[in-house]
């Protein structure tokens, strides 16, 4: 930790912040310069992270010297990448993951026709919304229970293990009993009660960045995840909030090498949702998998028009279909499988 | 609805897309330009909002004549205010309502010292936190039922009613025994699952706008509680993601005209949160209440530099007390009292 | 300048960071911590804030202690803010001064009636538009020269002096010879050669914040002007662009305390562009005031139906009197006059 | 056009609406819902795209049917690409076209031995500033027309062609004798006084997208250029500026895709300015060439670490190298050759 002073702070003041520092078990070292003062801070950074050095008089600025994440950091496993396995499926290895199905769960024909598609097509892992966070109270909320049910028989038919949202505590343990992989979404990212509650489960996680979320705070909230014992964790990028309107969302592409250089988690990239447009869906997923994306989650279903929640961003299956053959030269172009 | 269709859209798609509006029990009205034909649909709009028309093929773009929310609209309560008790204060009349207190409850002492400064000086709730959302794992995280508890002490001993964060659909029951007002923090604006608990209490609750939600995003999960039942809501502005870093957030006073114009709903701003240096509170405070805010939500510690969060945004008492002797002027010359 | 090392930064590459800094003629003090070696820069920041030390092998980051700007600073008056002169109106001082007139010139009548009543309301210094900045190259470019002119011709008659917006390094000296006070707009906030124009001009300049301009990046944009001895600098915030679309601007008014302690130029507020929306232009005008600006500009219209630019967002000139008398109060409130 | 009126519009103010419509040469078509009146205007929307419609008592929105840019779009090529050639190098065809050199010229020898180096690796334009816009005016500025003309020697001595950046209208003379393309940076993509002077230039112009721009101004400004008469404009993504901090810009890929569809223009990205990262630089440009782009722009240095600007993001020769080898597959797994 670096504290810079105020150019008019006083020598009380210094002998005050040396204090403090001192109490909270660290050592002060002071350098004076023509005009600031600086006061560096020698011992575990830990200690007074959280302390509020800037509420003392005479501080101008304080500036962290290490990072504030530990579980997460690519060296806490000496700079090697984690894999992290949905069911038998590994991600975060040489092949990209495609994971895909429906935004939400409507019903048994659908889902299962669907499921059988993209496993045709290469898909990996099935997902599918059974709770639906949406924007309004007066549109679909998702099937519930009865979605992950329908979800489960799907797997039975296709092999394909599950992914799919968790929005409450409270659900923690229905969703264990039919899904592969939790998903808490964007608008949750920093819902830490429910971020603690998963921490706690057996089965992976998928945290997707909220829309307003830093770099940082997305690893600050796996962070979370991983203190509370769960360390499978997978991040997933699935675009920010900026001006631009002509996109639904921004997807931040740049996310992914700086990820992979800060964190040894793998990552995985949402082009349906980051960009939210179904003719340009294609063109975000090469180019997540040429920025070194573990994983893809794509979104695909047999009658958009009719779907019960983002119809007018989901692929057809033959448009899905076209999109795994060409992420496929684009995978092997980097050095990867697909 | 207005349905804008691509330029190469054919007859046969027009007909696919008057039949689908005519499925969802609506009527078409073609208008054809030189270049674009425009379809107006007419009809309830809100059984036409949820359906992926933009998915539906030649289509281009669909534009909303409505607005997606109801229950908080200005119209729904005639153009009048609605005015909100938290205890026995009412927030939205004539008299602009402090709120004040510590960040986090951290001990009796200082909740009990904190509550009867900020009541001298003028403020009517007592704010304090007592599960607290923190970025990072490592930090306090509140003191809990505990904190709920000197809360209510506090109450007992200063008269002024408490509002207190919760994070937890699990939380409800204990919140309602100790808290006369619910917070729901920016994290969690749209943690959908909160909303719909929150909805179903009979405490007033206070909405804090998320890092990256648009005012129309506040109105519609305001829209959800008010949909569960619970009327008593109250809208917080508290400063948005911008890509300005000299300030902690953005406080976007522009919220305060157009939330008086859109909702019956009252308007709290927080200064301290908005701008987060402790310098500049008093100036965002005065600035909120000339733009026409109906309350303020201000942090007051006696000893920020040993708080245990937010130190360096909290005023002192002494400099609480006279932000209040100034805001009361600046309250005074917008016609309304503090 | 601090300059922090990355973990595996070798003793080799440490001795060649001390090395260059030598070069640069500096000082290298180098503190060793548990896991990160930091090595202050000692001497004059200014000599090496533009060396790419961030480039050199084995560091991770470069903190500046030392603010970028200098003549801008408050400091540099010693702590005492500066008054402006728009003709024979200061600019800074104890009085709100209100700038106002049209978006544009579009003719001789309209520029003088709209001058004339803008004066009785308490304007005190006339805006219009000659030379115009617009989105489209087939929208309404403005008068030119004319336009000027008939801006002199008003100014004769009502004795406001005049501000005007420059576009064009090879417009100063018809600039000069017409107006007095130069207006840079946001698009051309970091037109470098603009401000270098103007920096040599002996007229007052108003700086417009661009819209993705940070705080400190308006005060470098400043700096460029100062530093060619152009001292009479205005700077206005009018809005920055978020993500936020129900208004056409986030009007930043947490840029107002924070430049009044940053700097020593007076700062004028620009609500109009800033909202962007009419009826909400009176309460920004109110909450800038409160906030501490010095002077605001408020565009006005007598017939904003057939405006030839930006009439959606103008007053009309009664609504502006209503404003004017409101916004005395206001003033007041927090001890200045207009 | 469409207008939507407010909900307490009277007859009479829908009449003055019809009025006003008919005086501008066009029709109104009337559309009477249970709570709002629609009103379609049809004619030629550009006669009224400029029209303060919005000031006109009674309405609430206005919402354009037809684009507002017309010689940028593709229909106006129908639906074919524009080829724009530097020198005798064709942008927009098959090739992936990559840019490269430094950041600034700096000497003879530093531009011609990158030149040298940049052609050996596979780049085909050769890049470098002589005019350079910097946020402190304490910093270099360029070599001005002597950087000009060492670009035009390292022309001589490599066969590649040079694009330079021009910041004054002033200087287009100078810049015609020796370059090949102009640059419009980022920061005057607004400066309309520029963009009408390149756009009478006979010389390519490469206009890149302001830090705030959305995608549809940066397609206005080009309509300047294209207005003027000057046909041979490419587009250049380089980062918008958004909330994150850890990349100094973020590289908006999705805008590829989105410009392919919107525009017949050639469309270049800058990953070097983009991320501002060294590291991550090759992964985004694999990543904007998957995406789509038609061409890369570069910045290599022999010496970052003494380079006069932008030294931590350039990338050394043999980087460089290795970068192009690698993009080379990328480019053929996407169906082009680089």
């Amino acid at each position: 930790m670096i504290i810079i002073t105020k150019p008019d702070t006083t020598e009380e003041q210094l002998q005050h912040i040396v204090e403090r520092i001192g109490e909270w078990g660290l050592k002060a070292q002071i350098s004076r310069g023509a005009v600031r003062t600086v006061v560096g801070v020698i011992g575990p950074e830990d200690a007074v992270r959280e302390k509020p050095i800037a509420a003392i008089p005479g501080v101008e600025s304080v500036t962290p010297v290490l990072k504030p994440y530990r579980l997460v950091s690519r060296e806490f496993r000496d700079g090697n990448p984690s894999i992290v396995r949905i069911g038998n499926v590994p991600v975060g290895g040489q092949e990209v993951i495609v994971m895909s199905g429906p935004c939400s769960v409507e019903s048994a024909d659908q889902i299962t026709s669907i499921a059988g598609e993209v496993k045709r097509a290469g898909a990996r892992v099935l997902r599918g919304g059974a709770f639906k966070p949406r924007t309004s109270p007066y549109t679909f909320q998702g099937l519930g229970v009865e979605g992950l049910k329908l979800l489960a028989e799907a797997r039975e038919q296709t092999g394909l293990p599950v992914i799919s949202e968790i929005m409450d505590t409270k659900d923690l343990e229905v969703m264990e009993k039919y899904a592969d992989c939790l998903q808490v979404g964007a608008r949750n990212m920093q819902n830490f009660s429910l971020l603690k509650e998963v921490g706690r489960s057996r089965l992976p996680v998928m945290l997707k960045r909220g829309m307003s979320a830093t770099i940082k705070d997305l690893l600050m909230s796996a962070e979370y995840i991983l203190s509370e014992g769960n360390l499978n964790v997978l991040l997933c990028e699935r675009g920010i909030r900026t001006f631009e309107t002509y996109t639904r969302n921004t997807l931040d592409l740049n996310a992914i090498p700086v990820l992979k250089k800060e964190t040894h988690l793998p990552i995985v990239v949402d082009p349906t949702h980051g960009i939210g447009l179904r003719d340009h869906v294609a063109a975000m997923a090469f180019a997540a998998i040429a920025a070194g994306a573990d994983a893809l989650m794509v979104e695909v279903h047999n009658s958009p028009e009719t779907a019960k929640s983002d119809g007018e961003q989901a692929l057809l299956p033959h448009e899905f279909e076209d999109l795994m053959r060409r992420a496929r030269a684009v995978a092997e172009a980097v050095g990867r499988t697909l």
